[in-house]
């Protein structure tokens, strides 16, 4: 199979067929294999780009160590107060400036629709590292190929989505990426939360449950995966308190899941998984982050490597 | 001709000679045929340290990605915020223990003086990458690099400089390297944004003319060089709404202007430039900005490195 | 001798004995002679990650080039802002996570305890880099370093510690290491910000002598070493007008010291040592900074690398 991330978008996981996706795991087991010397020089000279016009601690983080792992150099603003944003420049010039000056871009912004654009100007390839409340396509990569070493196959697993699902850009590339697979979805949201059925798009084939709590359901999943409940999307905060019991996963909460389920969140957790769950053998979020340089790694060294020997 | 950059302060264009200018432009377009690898090689294990005490985004990266460009490392503070003057500690403090750590130092500060001040305070040599109302010299070597470039030449060139003359470093930083050829320069501005009399020196040899409108001298420019107004220079924002359509290009202004002119702009820009004109060829902007990268990567090597093969 | 640093935390001084600080200073000298070429190789392809949740220039920076200098990359956060800590994240959640993105983890933290807690839950050896008003280790090191190449010896040397004692963490680690040597202090600070005795732990072996001002001993001692005193720990502005000439040192002051006498500061200073003084060559101040990242860069290759030839 031909190299198809070669100096491609990454915007949408819904562009991302099943074998590309595969195709990405396959080079990431091969990345993790390498020496030192063979993975340095995959992307020497190279250059990548990050714009984070959100805050962000470990997609920023996760994506220059992977650069650097494979020889790249990375460079970029690390908040919207750095640049000439504040000056009031639009983000196609930022975009058009920092295209000559890189070899792939790599974009956070609070728009929906940004990182389509960004692309759209963009000659070199656009990484959508979270736009808006739309997308965040490679955080969706890192958690399928979570699945496929921790749980062995993704076909087949039932996999439960927990929390805000109506503003988590993650949880949307994520059910776009699983709709390649055979896979039964139980998606658990508060009712003003409820995932945004006008954002869902060709997600036939995917067998998605709806409930209201927890615990209807936590004994039939093999996968947990949990996101945060920002308490500022409630109207009003006790309706916060009143419903987020039914959205943590605690010690009891787990006494009634499978002993091998696994849980899983994207990060960063305020108070959705409890502490004391960190311990149990079931959890593997930060298993799952350490995962997604690896994976970040493969992805920027297809993008930028014709000639990835996978 | 030995290499008169090497280990040298670059403060103002003033103290930068034609034949200087010129082999810089040499340099970077050797610098732009070379190999990977043996660019690489140019500064392997040398360290930029950069000091933005104002916000930047192209400045700041086109620096990082020239030294990575050649084989070099940046590290260094990208605003005040960050920093131990915070704390309340001076600049020049903060030059003396930079200036151990680096190879060379680039500064942008809202001080006038302060990177003549910070070059006299260093050994290593400091690059001045914008100091107050004063100077931004590498900004005018790639802006004349561009017009050799675009335009073939530089000499017998009709150049019509833009909007705010009094406060854009910019400006003053192109005058006095423009002072270096024989051009025609005309000013374009509102009365109470012109050029800064008491800012000038050793002008003479430059045929200036100074214009109330770009109306008035558009068909006859060979070079375009727009730069931001700010609203909050004037005292009265009427004032501003008033006066601005005379200094903003658009579709309707450039078609007096003449079929092989260019168009630049330091950027960023806000509303100066129209977004109709980025798709009209004289359009060279964005192409001055990627010119950037490549003009300093040939100044840090030239400073760095005594034996740069040019 | 084997190497004690090898992924080793640093949190306190406290824990390092003399012959393991003497390796280091061995290895620093080492380091200071090696070729370009050999330095470069020791931690090729080895990652740092800094976490300043307060602002530095002076302990990231030298930690960067340090890291840079033999070979290795530094990525992190240089500011509390720009991470997921804003989205409520605990230090425990983002250690784990850069726990797995690195081989070295740089943590400096508003918080006592937080360099303890961080070494607990990280897999990697942690660095201490600032920790609340406890301590600061590898500030002690290089202040060590420089008495050693400076003065010849630390045994025998009387030490004066000048100014805010009470929450300095630089001098809590500064008299952990001090006390392997045989060494006479003198603290010298106003009564309400004299050192937290319930801060100091097994320093019986330490001679130490206090005053309240620098004209009772000025001219015995053999080290001044200067701290800030920072007027916002007086609950009384008033109070540090009167008290804070005793603890400044100025060209009059140290026409009293000894003319070999050398004056450390571990910067960044306000007004506590007086410009004027910069050109006495008892100044040792910004050589101290300088060999800050010497002995920084010789602190990470033993954390790093099992092999250092030293």
């Amino acid at each position: 199979m031909d190299n198809p991330f070669y100096r491609r978008d990454v915007i949408s996981t819904r562009d991302i067929a099943r074998d590309e996706l595969e195709m990405l795991f396959k080079a990431t087991d091969r990345i993790r294999e390498m020496s030192m010397q063979e993975r340095l020089s995959i992307c020497k000279g190279k250059v990548l780009c990050y714009l984070f016009f959100e805050p962000s601690t470990r997609t920023r983080l996760s994506f220059e160590i992977a650069m650097a792992s494979i020889g790249g150099t990375s460079i970029g603003i690390a908040s919207g107060k750095e640049s000439s944003m504040e000056k009031g420049e639009s983000l196609v010039d930022t975009i058009r400036v920092v295209d000559s000056y890189s070899d792939v871009i790599v974009l956070r912004h609070w728009l929906d629709g940004s990182a389509r654009l960004a692309a759209e100007v963009a000659e070199k390839p656009v990484i959508n590292a979270g736009s808006g409340a739309e997308e965040h396509p490679t955080q969706a990569m890192l958690d399928l190929y979570t699945m496929m070493k921790e749980k062995g196959r993704i076909d087949g697993l039932k996999i439960g989505i927990v929390g805000d699902l109506k503003y988590s850009r993650t949880v949307y590339s994520l059910l776009y990426a699983l709709a390649r697979y055979s896979v039964e979805v139980h998606l658990i949201a508060p009712p003003m939360l409820r995932i945004r059925r006008e954002s869902l798009y060709a997600l036939d084939s995917l067998h998605i449950k709806e409930h209201d709590s927890i615990d209807e359901v936590i004994d039939v999943l093999d996968v947990i995966y949990v996101t945060r409940i920002q308490r500022e999307r409630f109207p009003d905060p006790h309706e916060y308190e009143k419903v987020k019991h039914s959205y943590i996963i605690d010690g009891r909460v787990l006494e009634d899941a499978k002993s091998d389920a696994i849980l899983l969140h994207p990060l960063p957790r305020v108070d959705e998984v409890a502490y004391e769950v960190d311990s149990d053998s079931r959890a593997r979020y930060f298993k799952q982050a350490s995962y997604g340089k690896d994976v970040r790694a493969a992805l920027l060294a297809l993008i930028i490597n014709p000639n990835l020997p996978v």
